[in-house]
């Protein structure tokens, strides 16, 4: 099966953003869309910490990281307000849309439907051409999301694995003893 | 700078392997060493869950995991019956070559001293073709590392990105509520 | 110092709870007040779950677990609509209190107030006569805490020492080998 | 049943202690004993820190942290030299006791069947006057853990319970914001 064209981003407003954002407008980027709910505890402890992680770590790469909200549940609670202290509280820098509610009778937002998404947290990647090339329901470990965005972006011409020894972070043995 | 060939393992014996390994031999495949010390904090609570994390996840993919037990320190304490009975307890089952001990006075190991290692845990990632492409002493995040290796594993023919969604483990919203 | 009688609370509403609760009705108890805000991430990821798992392990003894609803940022965000949402989605199963507005222009609720609390979360630890005995802003470590509740719960008649060998849960090492 | 005397402990050597060590010399302090294996993977990852932060959180308390190094399997990888090393690199800086050998035929060690320990990590209890209080074998969260020790501290004259507000670490809320 070949991979499609991610559908369009129906959001009534972006966070983060001075302008509005769509995926034609990211062409040529690797794209990790995160979608929450504020109130979903997955979400919270474990999607969006990865995500604010991928951002930082790929500051300098073609790759852009985007959240989207979508509320399909307690609407009256996660409204625009409680979204805005939200994203103030747990620093969240990325633009954030907000899923277009969905016509009437359906609780889904707009893109959550168009995606097929089962819940929150849903992780999406989508290659520097456009297209969604998986998408993952739940908690995604590092490992395995690395490795995905890492063959994404070697797709492109930029040179992902860096070939100069690099010195990594925290504990370690060295001449000097140990650091726990 | 282009990545040149990996230096030749010099190991005394492998344990969880019925024959030696060469870099020769694992041509083809992407190999990840994890080189530790029994003894070395970091390495037990770090470097060798991540090591087992990456042998369960590419358990399908062209890629080898392996340790080398490099010991620069201690050496009463981490001879071969203390590895045998590490190994056995921390549940290892990649293959971990013992390094050769250095020339009278040195107190690093040969494989080690080629490859110029800092301490430990060292993690060095070898490409299908037996170049090292990268070495990071001390604890290398699972997303980055996944990426290095995802970037690695998409060089080969076979592609690295599932085009299927996924289910991902733990917890999430989903129309049946939440689970913690 | 003497320890003095712990201010009243002034809640408007208790959720998980068919009556509204005070100190007077759980003389005799030993009570652990968590004063928390839906939106602050150290109440979220730590203080909520050491509430849920005091309330878990103590459930046998003479000891209740009070919520607090202390808001004094984004009380637009943070109404009861949205608390019932976050008690629903995280599970609190806990009395929990909306603490009192406080008079016009105070952006900081009544009881909050009364206890000097500095910021979200703080834990208080009321004794069985009603008095404060401890109040700490900011993470308080399960070691620390659990002492101070032992502590506590040893003032009154009942032991609170059980004298029969018991099992931990999770790994150890025993005659049939090691769990991780 | 009323607690009764611990056991003696049969101990060939003290390490981090000057002089040899045993309960009648600790009487009047809570002691509390780590018994562990140097191999034992819950007891590295769990108890070795958890028995740290007791003697770190309880440094000005008449409480006592002794380590029982007992093995029971792989004698020949734990050996005295292995022992030393593994303090120096975990940094352990509490007292500990090598287990003496049990009789010809019996690979638990004596103090180790004396208490009919079940295996490695076990936490033992001794109150100040001597008896054991508690024993648990495996994984002791340190919430119970906390308040066993804060009871038993009680029973001594000096209060455990500071009346003094205190200022915990970490993360939290108050006027000039959230901090993660």
């Amino acid at each position: 099966m070949q991979p499609v064209a991610a559908p369009a981003w129906q959001v009534t407003r972006w966070l983060n953003s001075a302008q509005p954002l769509s995926l034609e407008g990211l062409r040529g980027r690797v794209v990790v869309v995160h979608a929450f709910q504020m109130l979903c505890p997955g979400c919270v402890s474990h999607g969006i910490p990865q995500a604010q992680r991928i951002a930082a770590l790929f500051a300098g790469a073609p790759l852009a990281v985007i959240g989207l909200h979508t509320v399909f549940e307690h609407h009256a609670a996660m409204g625009e307000v409680a979204l805005e202290a939200f994203v103030h509280e747990y620093r969240v820098r990325f633009p954030v849309g907000i899923d277009a509610p969905g016509p009437q009778g359906d609780p889904m937002p707009r893109t959550m439907r168009a995606y097929a998404m089962q819940g929150t947290p849903t992780t999406v990647l989508i290659d520097a051409a456009g297209r969604r090339r998986q998408q993952v329901f739940g908690v995604w470990e590092d490992l395995s999301l690395g490795a995905a965005i890492g063959a994404l972006l070697s797709e492109q011409a930029e040179p992902a694995v860096p070939t100069a020894p690099l010195r990594g972070s925290g504990s370690g043995c060295d001449a000097d003893g140990c650091s726990p």
